[in-house]
């Protein structure tokens, strides 16, 4: 199965050891896409939860292209601002996203993935969610 | 203590005729606040999650007196970016968001609060949540 998330993602730098989650794509139905209102940038924000505890994980960008292959492989992808290009989620960390639901939001300026999270968690800090500090809890987490 | 919601938030369009959810300030600490990146217009994407359900319910925008009101009065207030204001969500409607618990991401770009919400829920479509549209589901929905 690993060989399957290679092709869908390219090369990945961690080896995977243990046993794949389910690949589970979503329909790609044109009349969904036809609703994502995409910013002045191409962009959308994507919120990232985790399936089954409800974690809030992360939010990155998607483009048009971005969010198709989210569909499509059932693998998170984001639009990189900073580096200008695609990115499959965990590619290189081995910290992979695999969708579950998906739905995006009244005015479809926003967009919601349900994933399994594999590895250590989603941010690239270790913690499991990037929403790793609170507020009110400055001296507690510096 | 529908006169102090009043002194937070300006008038009521709809008066309050239940028991009301407390009030929960959280600390404006100084150091949380330096951690904030606004981005090039000042602001920086809201998630927003129920408490206890952790349904996600909506995102909006805060500018920096946007944060800072939501922790000082324990309501949630967006930056409205077509009317160009700052607006106290369920002011209106009747749908308050009341803050139990708020983080901020690794980046520091992305901020997420836990809620109570009022109401009939988020969305003003009458929806609980504006992430009411499954990808996939296009059909059912229309």
């Amino acid at each position: 199965m690993s060989g399957r998330s290679k092709s869908f993602c390219g090369a990945s730098a961690r080896p995977y050891d243990g046993v794949m989650p389910a690949v589970t794509p979503l329909p790609v139905d044109e009349a969904d896409l036809a609703e994502i209102r995409f910013d002045d940038a191409g962009l959308v924000p994507a919120i990232i939860q985790e399936d089954g505890t409800g974690d809030v994980l992360m939010m990155g960008w998607m483009n048009a292209e971005s969010l198709r292959r989210t569909l499509e492989t059932g693998r998170v992808w984001f639009w990189s601002r900073s580096r200008q290009e695609l990115w499959c989620k965990g590619e290189t960390s081995g910290d992979r996203q695999y969708v579950r639901r998906g739905w995006y939001d009244c005015d479809g300026d926003v967009v919601l993935f349900a994933v399994e999270q594999e590895g250590r968690g989603a941010c690239h800090t270790g913690n499991h969610t990037c929403f790793y500090r609170e507020f009110g809890h400055a001296t507690d987490q510096s």
